[in-house]
């Protein structure tokens, strides 16, 4: 496996595998890899002959009380995981690289945005502002330097995926986004690299994110018609868990990423749930189809 | 020459001769070619093996108030045009195919845009509000739609250039920006889809604009350290012509953008001027070293 520092690198090493005629995808992470990144990894490697898996920890997607500085790295042991895994490349760019324009003096921060309006209004979007225009920056930045023609994310960050999607259909990239269901824990918990800050009591009260998100499918596919009442399934779901604090939880159409009052026959919604346990932040999500009859 | 009408054939067969070991031009236009357009061909014909020049006039970068509806359109005849310069695809979207998520009924408008900060407050951008973020989404559109490894553009329209060059250091796509000089008619009037506006009477006047980049460019080579002395001399150019209504007569730095007291030496300054003639806006700028003694 090739561990790679810089854009040009990587650009000279991607196209020196298509022109080698193999297919290319990519797996951005932030690293600390658990198994729902290997998840990724194993899906990407089915999809193309070969497999880059980018590690930043990109700073224009944490908010400035969010977890930037702590956020856990481990590249060496991030690079033996993948390196058993037989992925081909490790790009493992510095700040520089990714962000060349930050050091202009004159201008300060970076210039160049990428966004996409509207799907970032709600769930997360509505409380982490700026994020989800920092993550469709940073992934445009990772799809020209790395040129895949397959981009695998998990589904657990369900708005992201979803904005993904609509960027690369917008912007018109030759890429596929693939997106992986969520690994959990035998209790349902969904990996997570933040499941590390939680101490003992809070790591078993966590698992009320995933019984909220069942609720919310149950009540969904069991024919319930209100998403008021869908989302009050996820809040009860929820109040079993004393520390619990529900940053959020909702429900909205799977495409628009908007609320709605009723469910229609056939929609596809997304229900999601925020939750804090002291510091440490938590989410999960559903996307379940709305029965037709 | 291919008329490609869709962004999966243009892809496909930007594939195609990627594959066959060529390299590739883009020279995105908005048709009605002039001479000005001509030179950015050939530039792009001695840049790269294969060239495509794309025609689309893109409705996300004209302001309410301006000629979307009138730009002046030619496929015929701009066919012919580059068919018989060796040109090897003309690119020729539908709008439904560069923004396919303006008719989601849910949303409205497009959702995805790519936006460059700070380069757009002066010149053109205090005037033109959401022009360059039309200009620089639609060419990543342009640019993942025909994946060239070069983009040739005039730099008549210098803050595009710049903003361009810009986006694309900062977004890391893999393409060099290839800047070609504003083609002039014998009396130094730009070449310009829109001189075609101007009666006889404003088309004589109009010679105003490169008298006042002109008188620009000898005051910073002459030494002049005042901007404001530089601006002066573009304005009493200006002044020459009774029906001139002067939208802005500006210097910058190339590099940023941003209005300066004094000109350093050694630095690269741009000087622009905008200009009405009844309804026709024309500009004109001119890119200067200042000198280092």
């Amino acid at each position: 496996m090739d561990l790679i520092r810089t854009v040009d690198a990587m650009q000279t090493h991607a196209d020196t595998a298509r022109a080698d005629g193999r297919t290319l995808a990519l797996v951005p992470t932030l690293g600390a890899l658990h198994d729902g990144h290997l998840a990724l990894v194993r899906t990407a490697l089915e999809e193309a002959d070969h497999v880059t898996v980018s590690i930043f920890v990109n700073p224009t997607q944490f908010g400035p009380n969010e977890d930037y500085d702590d956020y856990p790295r481990d590249l060496e042991g991030d690079r033996e995981t993948l390196e058993a895994l037989g992925v081909d490349a490790l790009f493992a760019p510095s700040a520089e690289e990714m962000y060349p324009d930050v050091d202009d003096a004159a201008l300060f921060g970076p210039l160049a945005w990428v966004s996409v309006e509207k799907l970032d209004e709600h769930l997360c979007g509505a409380y982490r502002e700026g994020h989800f225009r920092g993550v469709t920056t940073v992934v445009t930045k990772l799809f020209h330097a790395c040129t895949p023609d397959v981009g695998v994310f998990g589904k657990k960050d369900a708005q992201q995926y979803v904005i993904l999607q609509r960027m690369v259909e917008t912007l018109l990239f030759d890429i596929e986004i693939v997106g992986v269901p969520t690994v959990r824990e035998p209790d349902g918990l969904a990996q997570s690299s933040r499941n590390e800050y939680l101490d003992p009591d809070e790591r078993e009260q966590a698992t009320v994110l995933y019984e909220a998100v069942t609720a919310a499918e149950e009540a969904a596919e069991g024919g319930e018609q209100e998403a008021r009442a869908v989302v009050r399934a996820m809040e009860n779901a929820l109040a079993a868990a004393p520390d619990a604090d529900v940053q959020y939880a909702e429900v909205v159409d799977a495409h628009t990423l908007q609320p709605m009052e009723y469910l229609a026959p056939g929609q596809e919604i997304l229900a999601a749930v925020a939750v804090f346990f002291g510091d440490t932040r938590l989410i999960d999500s559903t996307f379940v189809q709305v029965p037709r009859s």
